[in-house]
């Protein structure tokens, strides 16, 4: 089967998704909860094949048991799947906001007015989880999606898919708006379509990213790299930026806002490098030090060069020591990735330099880089972490040539206590306060 | 000269262009102005040298006469120039601007804050007046920038640019914040640093623009073409509709926003199209009809299919006649380019459906496509006009799925108006309200 005429319908079917009132999506939406509920046993069965297939795999050693376990729907999953669409539901709708207004003359007013991007392509690795996610973001915001997910879950995609659109499709939604692709040439195929698809959101591997963005003119939303950065500053309180740091390690660091390298200034070296090395070393982490920090550290090999400009996702991190936040701002800017990045420090003077000069889309003080992700930060669920920086329409000023940065000011909180049993809550409530550090 | 080590400097420099307070970029701006002020002679002999080549090529028949007229710059120029510095300096500095607030937990506050992009690469042709706008806007918004200004006016950019940056880094602007290109060489060259240039911003012919997009990983802002589209629905105000419809082609038939296709509503036909063959015949217009409008347009010939999707700039344009809003729709969203397109109409229910259903940057109800433009819509000074459609940086959740459209609902009002002896002012007020059709 050809996807090409199929994403061609899904453009047709996003001018018309642009249009639709709320509560039109809003009953889709509901439509869709309700049909994963009454087809749990198709869903289940689908994903049997997939279990099955990925047991094999894993018994001849070609996958990974993490692997399985994350590819296993229960009816635990689907409730989960069904609270997922119940919350873009109560979501406010994006579409048709006015961000601004403007009077240019007596009855002639400018307004500036939301609306969906058009037609988006999300591919994405593994759990069948993302099909609703994402089916229920793009709905909600009025894009048509082509997507694409791991190759271990396609019985489970499929059926998903197919209960999803059903339900949309009889619900009122443009047919045409999801379009599910089943290989690897069908993204080939449609890294070519710019005239149709307007943002690509790739989520996988490094060179999953690369090669999609080296392979296509379509804008591409999301990250290659995270190399994230802590920086411990000679003002730092020690006890508070070593919970920092191992969370920021060890918490998961199989993802791209687990920390990769740590700077420790100068100043506290000789106080903090000695426990730091102990505490990595009782949670299995392998630690590359800098010619300076490996001497206070007895369970470090020496860094190579290339350690700066790695990304481990895993029990590895680089350690080195610099003389001052200015340093420290130049080498994050160099070798970072410009995701997230965190100082350590009680100093003010040193926070404002820090968020100013550190180039990255989250510039944390006193936090985990762990709590760079959208659910933490209060968007529900997430499309994806982008390093991009443009972001323009229309007549563009001084305005256009602006991006913004996240900037998380703790006090040592740690993503640990926000996880599993007896989990700290997010308070998120909107406050009316200007930025201060 | 190699330009490579100069855009690496730059990098650098915008970095430390980022942190500057508003005053160091204030008083720096204000250097500029008075240094152009101080200046005059030497701006006025290297211009002297340009338009002297020119008026040789002109005489070989190799410019034109307007292009010869664009490049002279005299005291009224510079004069202009400096305004233009010192209403760069009134504007608010966006750098640092808390976007949103949010507590995720006690002590716990993320804040969502404006900052620059970094290097923008900026390529235009023609006149030299953009030097010091292009230099102000950036150093304002904490940008550093690359750019290269049209061939004919290399002397007088060369001369601003030098200007221009003494007095700025004698103020405390960093060292390399400006580079300017000086050959096509250059602009090949910088094509390929994706890792120091954020932005391409490229203005200028649709071939220009198509062959910096094909030969670049860096983002590029802006637009190839402009095929806006006026169509008189069945509930329009006919004396109004052809004043904005006459506007929209000849107030400046030049430029991406002035219209290359009427759509007449089938109902509007018989009264409409023959005043408006006549006043267009009149104005000098060369119009291309379809099979329908042309038995009721003398003047007129056969469109061909290739006319649909074709930017004239220049005094010709084409008339097809269409039998709802919805078929408007759908023809603008297929043969248009997502610039800018207008309805002319009373109804309201129709206002909303093209406001909704037309997938462009900007919408105009009853007003003339000419309005697109960054000084109209109250920015101050414009560095281009994009149909780009993303804008994402850090977690994305829905609300990373969404662009705008600007939406400008008038009573008929026309460029002209605006323009040049005793024009209309706009009044560029702020006002606290929805939007409302």
């Amino acid at each position: 089967m050809d996807i090409a005429p199929e994403v061609i319908k899904a453009k047709d079917a996003s001018f018309t998704l642009a249009t639709l009132d709320t509560d039109v999506k809003d009953r889709a939406l509901k439509a869709m909860a309700d049909a994963l509920d009454a087809n749990r046993k198709r869903i289940l069965d689908a994903n049997a094949l997939d279990v099955g297939d990925a047991q094999k795999a894993y018994e001849k050693g070609e996958l990974s048991y993490s692997m399985v376990k994350r590819l296993v729907v229960t009816d635990e999953k689907i409730d989960g799947m069904i609270a997922g669409i119940r919350d873009v539901i109560s979501l406010k709708d994006p579409v048709g906001e006015t961000m601004s207004t403007l009077e240019l003359d007596d009855d002639l007013i400018l307004y500036q007015i939301r609306c969906p991007i058009g037609v988006l392509g999300v591919i994405f690795e593994s759990r069948p989880d993302v099909v609703p996610q994402i089916m229920s973001l793009c709905l909600k915001s009025g894009n048509a999606v082509v997507f694409k997910g791991g190759k271990e879950a396609s019985n489970s995609n499929a059926a998903l898919f197919d209960i999803l659109t059903e339900a949309a499709y009889s619900s009122g939604i443009p047919k045409g708006s999801f379009v599910l692709m089943r290989s690897r040439e069908d993204v080939n195929t449609i890294l070519s379509m710019d005239g149709y698809i307007d943002l690509l959101i790739p989520r996988g591997s490094n060179s999953f990213v690369r090669y999609i963005q080296d392979n296509t003119r379509i804008p591409v939303l999301g990250h290659a790299a995270g190399i994230c950065h802590v920086y411990m500053d000679e003002h730092a309180d020690m006890k508070k930026g070593l919970e920092v740091m191992i969370d920021s390690k060890i918490q998961y660091p199989a993802v791209c806002n687990a920390v990769e390298t740590y700077l420790i200034n100068s100043k506290m070296a000789s106080e903090v490098l000695g426990t730091l090395d102990s505490r990595l070393h009782d949670a299995g982490v392998e630690i590359r030090a800098d010619t300076v920090a490996i001497g206070m550290m007895p369970h470090a090999i020496p860094a190579k060069d290339s350690d700066w400009d790695e990304e481990y996702n895993d029990l590895i991190v680089s350690v080195k020591v610099v003389d001052s936040v200015d340093e420290a701002i130049e080498f994050i800017n160099r070798h970072g990735s410009h995701h997230t990045d965190c100082i350590i420090t009680e100093d003010r003077d040193a926070k404002i330099r820090f968020i100013k000069g550190v180039d990255s889309a989250d510039v944390f003080v006193n936090a985990s880089t762990r709590f760079a992700d959208g659910y933490r930060f209060g968007k529900g669920a997430e499309v994806g972490i982008s390093t991009n920086k443009i972001h323009s329409r229309g007549p563009v000023g001084m305005e256009g040539l602006m991006i913004y940065k996240y900037v998380l000011i703790g006090d040592g909180q740690v993503v640990k206590d926000y996880v599993g049993k007896d989990a700290r809550r997010f308070t998120h409530k909107v406050l009316d306060r200007e930025f201060r550090a």
